[in-house]
């Protein structure tokens, strides 16, 4: 009879949700789209059905069920209401954790979706074995979460770790949040893929030059680096600038914070070959040099897992 | 019979010391010239002297002396040895916490000079009630210290908290950790001190064009601030251009760890009407909604004495 919790990661776009026990184990999987435009009541409505059955599975199987965690972007209050959300439009002073609980009749966590990944980057994958870190999540957008001896640091309002945040270029780049030159500005996907689209609609004539010729919609971060690993110099130049401006938020937070090891993950990841040099140089140049050689930088390794895992694992007690 | 301890603030170039209620008092005074020249064995024999006296002098008066504790700058380990000290030349790997301790028979609490000043001011300045706090000390350089749910966070290595090497320009001016575009280049005394000669050399000529015409050692953050008061147009730009870094790192920490209260201490608080404008400024256009309209931006209350209560608070076990 092992204990074992539902892990969800909540995100726009889809919904992820896994069973798992207290060794970080997957044992059954569900998946589905979150169909944001239904509503919230659709939304958390289908979620307690498909958790509904991942916990009577469990049950069926001889499991003792801990609860239920869920990552979700946006606000998440220290009670599980989610304030407002960027990705789901519409959930305002939603109490998801009282909904869940409410249907489910089990104990619910809810936790920023970044936050939930840096715990579940920290309990079972890059994270393993450090007691303070910081995660990236470099995506459509940068977020992050900050573990400090072994805690998650949520902040007064849960909204700390806004790593994506940082301003890394005073006067730089227009960013989503209406400030100019954050990190999330430079070194997202988003990021990549609009300053590849406008070095070439500015003249500039590369192997890219024919995936836009169509539609700049055609353009993704993924294309941007097939073609650096190929050998495209604009290509490798965006990732070396995302990586440099990577770079001085990482040595911002090695000087604030002196923490044993940065943890980079998110879709953009993949191509920490193409950052990593970059990366070295601007801590090297810019933090102190006991800090800086404290901190090792890794990537993540549970790739979209780690949600599930960190859910999981605040609803286990593994994590706090 | 009340319990009290020895308090003492060791700089470069002043020794401070204070005899340090439970309430908070100080109650007796010590001071006098840290003389580096000496060597640190004659210095911290000194200190042992003068410590010893206060401590001979609380008995006397009826207290019991729970212990010493001393805010020191440079990089000072968990166990209280110096490691190395900008300010204290020769200080290195000088295990001052044994050494204070063997002389003075009493327990001794040695931690980082900025985050004693951030502790005193959390404990009975301007971070009283609140749980989470950044300090800045804006002086000679800018150091700071981060205090959350109620606990220094000194980092692995003690290194936490420098928030004076935030890069604020990452192509900006030199500063003397050798990195670009760092606050402390822009928002120290020094830095102010330097951006006003060198707009004079420049061919500036102001209010301020006569304190040079001997020597440029004759200007002081002091005579650039008085000088802005009196409307001097170039002072005004100096300290509203330091305002303005000041809020793009002020910014950077509200996004990061969404704390309750940032604290404006060091000389260079002094000056802080003629900032205030361009760090709340930047600050709104830089951070988060919901955790820069938590966030209160207030001026140190204990001038001098926070490191001295801090150091104290630590020994009479009133701080982490």
């Amino acid at each position: 009879l092992a204990r074992v919790a539902v892990g969800v990661d909540l995100g726009g776009t889809n919904v992820r949700m896994g069973l798992v026990t207290q060794s970080g184990e997957i044992i059954a999987r569900r998946k589905g789209k979150t169909r944001v435009k239904d509503g919230p009541e659709k939304v958390v409505g289908r979620l307690i059905k498909t958790a509904s059955g991942l916990i009577e599975k469990a049950r069926s199987d001889g499991h003792r069920v801990a609860g239920l965690g869920i990552g979700c972007p946006g606000i998440i209050t220290a009670d599980g209401v989610v304030k407002v959300s960027p990705n789901l439009t519409g959930w305002v002073d939603l109490d998801l954790a009282g909904q869940l609980s409410g249907g489910l009749r089990t104990k619910v966590r809810v936790e920023n979706d970044a936050n939930a990944y840096a715990l579940g980057e920290s309990w079972l994958g890059a994270g393993r074995g450090a007691e303070s870190l910081v995660v990236f999540t470099l995506g459509t957008g940068v977020g992050g979460g900050i573990i400090l001896a072994g805690k998650l640091w949520r902040g007064v309002d849960g909204m700390a770790g806004e790593v994506g945040h940082i301003t890394v270029n005073p006067n730089g780049r227009q960013c989503g949040c209406g400030n100019r030159g954050c990190l999330e500005a430079y070194s997202s996907a988003t990021a990549v893929v609009e300053r590849t689209v406008e070095a070439l609609r500015g003249g500039r004539f590369t192997t890219l030059s024919s995936v836009i010729r169509q539609s700049s919609a055609e353009m993704s971060a993924l294309k941007v680096m097939e073609a650096a690993l190929s050998g495209d110099m604009l290509a490798k130049t965006v990732y070396s600038e995302a990586g440099k401006y990577l770079g001085i938020a990482v040595a911002d937070l090695v000087n604030l914070l002196n923490i044993e090891r940065i943890v980079i993950g998110g879709g953009m990841a993949g191509a920490w070959g193409l950052m990593e040099e970059a990366v070295n140089y601007e801590v090297y140049r810019r933090a102190f040099k006991v800090p800086a050689e404290r901190c090792e930088i890794v990537t993540a390794q549970l790739g979209d897992d780690a949600g599930i895992l960190g859910s999981a694992g605040l609803a286990l007690g593994k994590l706090e």
